[in-house]
């Protein structure tokens, strides 16, 4: 770390602000925001705008042309040293004459975190570092959380009645919370990587799981279907975004004839070995995790959020409650039958109203085990 | 209505203010606030401080003593003209000299609304009304409501987990949520006339019910059991507030020595027809309300709120949720099993964080009934 110049936050925060304009475009990437400042004056604002586009780096750097010689570059994440859709934003760094880096946090990958820094200051750049960290990291929670762990961060999202149901006795679950905090489930949608239901949840409510509004960059749509049953004319296998859909099931369901339908309509289809019921969760995360899947939003049913519970392979959970009483119905989670001793506890909870409707958001322990150290 | 004054809104804020120091020691009196202002001077401010004891007015007209003759009173709630506990305000007023009272809500009794008014107007004394009225009447929702609907404004109260669990499989419910959360369930019970749970809750939990650090003024401990099951040994029957527990069970559950047992400790015990699991519940209501029980706490379990939300008997809901998952235990409600769409609802919905749990507040249609209407 170098000296701490007085305005390193406030043009850190607004990298942070530009960051977030990219929120929805850029995943699996991070989300991130670039300022150059030369004699306090900010000669250049830029963000990494879609995946597969510049580095936020890069588009504040051609932005400043040669004015950038002898300026400050902010930046929220450690420059990249690596060619990946881009070539590495340090060798553009250097070339362009910066005198001095401040980033707020280092690359979360083992594989390359600090390359950027060791080669920006071997080139003779004063490098400071850890300006709004915690800030910084959280922005990019399910990326952070995906490069550490392995897996991507998986965020249970629940719609319930104030008295605990997800859906009535009938199974009807349209609708349980009211507009706004469906309009905000969209948005959650459409900032992350992929979307995950069960199969009851494909065949009883037979959803779309897509950001409406859109007309490209739809989530992946994974459906849990271990005995292969869900109906072939599910929307997910048939509308227009059915080649983002993943259908994982068990080694052992022997329905080839299925298999090939799917495979002819476009769908993804993974196998795995496992019980019907009880698919080798971790081992699909770790793969999906491989395929630049950062994220994940599993939307239920009961048995989907049971078994990321029981295997505590979930992030963040996001409970919708409205404020309406059903008595009686489908619990959100049964047939785990904990003591409240040893319940699964939620941290840094917090709460929000969309409408009617109260969102109670939390982290489980496995969020902390990655994210609560550096 | 009579002219209005800027400041009048000023005085009556105050009013409210001082009003709330008698929360936890007026009830099933209103919380009542006064001031006396002469030229814009305020020469006394009091308020009701305890059930029994002097009214806001009377209160403030002896701190005021002579300087009250010209002056304007303001208090929140019309001034009685009625002999109740003490003697009527509305006299002490005109005695005094007041010569302007400014008040935010008539009485809400039917049978007394407006006498307080006409006396002081016949008198001779400018009265401006409803100043701050939403305002007052929320501040004393309990009161007002019972005053219109002749029933006790009863709030369910529950603590259940994140998925919708009141207590564990081995109706273990000890605690759910944490010490911020019981605490302020402390002080909503000092404010109310009586706690009320079902006969498993006493069986199985053996509860206190009280306010725990009081010697007096506890409230009342309603227990329904009709089948007269509940140990006699139970807190609420044997601890020195036992004979401010009243026990009702159905006339014929012939358990006579049982009864007997009861009224020797000191325990009131009231019969009513009906089946065991089913009082009538809108009668016993009314009939507590006549016994100036206005308000009740309902603490559970199941079958109580069921009883409560199926006949449509509550004003308000507290939930408290704790983040926590125990997948599988007690639901909240049970055995009504209505469709989504048939859904109770609640209105008027806020919440609140008490550590890391959840408390949603809402009020029912009873209380939409009652109170959103002059």
């Amino acid at each position: 770390m170098a000296t701490m110049d007085p305005n390193d936050e406030r043009f850190m925060r607004r990298c942070l602000e530009l960051a977030r304009c990219g929120y929805g475009q850029v995943n699996p990437n991070p989300m991130v925001g670039a300022v150059i400042v030369k004699e306090g004056v900010v000669l250049a604002e830029g963000y990494h705008a879609r995946f597969g586009g510049d580095h936020a780096e890069i588009e504040v750097l051609k932005k400043a042309g040669s004015e950038a010689m002898d300026a400050t570059l902010y930046v929220n994440l450690e420059p990249c040293n690596h060619f990946g859709k881009t070539p590495p934003c340090a060798a553009a760094i250097i070339r362009a004459g910066i005198r001095r880096v401040v980033y707020a946090a280092a690359d979360p990958n083992p594989d390359v975190t600090g390359n950027g820094n060791r080669t920006l200051k071997n080139n003779g750049i004063e490098v400071t570092t850890g300006v709004l960290h915690d800030e910084a990291v959280q922005l990019n929670e399910q990326f952070f959380f995906a490069m550490r762990s392995k897996l991507p961060f998986v965020i249970l999202k629940a719609a319930m009645t104030l008295d605990g149901y997800i859906a009535d006795v009938r199974s009807k679950s349209k609708w349980i919370t009211g507009a706004d905090a469906r309009n905000y489930v969209q948005e959650v949608r459409s900032g992350i990587d992929a979307v995950l239901v069960g199969a009851k949840t494909v065949t009883v409510d037979n959803p779309r799981l897509t950001v409406h509004d859109r007309q490209e960059k739809q989530p992946y749509r994974i459906v849990l279907d271990g005995a292969l049953n869900t109906p072939l004319q599910s929307r997910v296998y048939s509308d227009k975004f059915r080649n983002r859909t993943i259908v994982i099931y068990c080694e052992k369901s022997k329905k080839p004839r299925k298999i090939v339908q799917l495979e002819k309509k476009g769908v993804n289809v993974l196998s795995y070995k496992g019980t019907n019921d009880v698919l080798p969760l971790r081992r699909i995360l770790r793969d999906l995790r491989k395929q630049k899947i950062n994220s994940i939003l599993v939307e239920g049913g009961g048995t989907v959020f049971r078994e990321f519970l029981q295997q505590k392979l979930f992030a963040k959970a996001l409970f919708f409650i409205s404020p309406k009483f059903i008595g009686g119905g489908k619990p959100v989670i049964s047939g785990i039958n904990k003591s409240l001793q040893h319940a699964f506890h939620l941290e840094n909870v917090s709460s929000k109203m969309f409408g009617e409707d109260v969102l109670i958001e939390g982290y489980s322990p496995l969020y902390k085990e990655y994210m609560n150290k550096e």
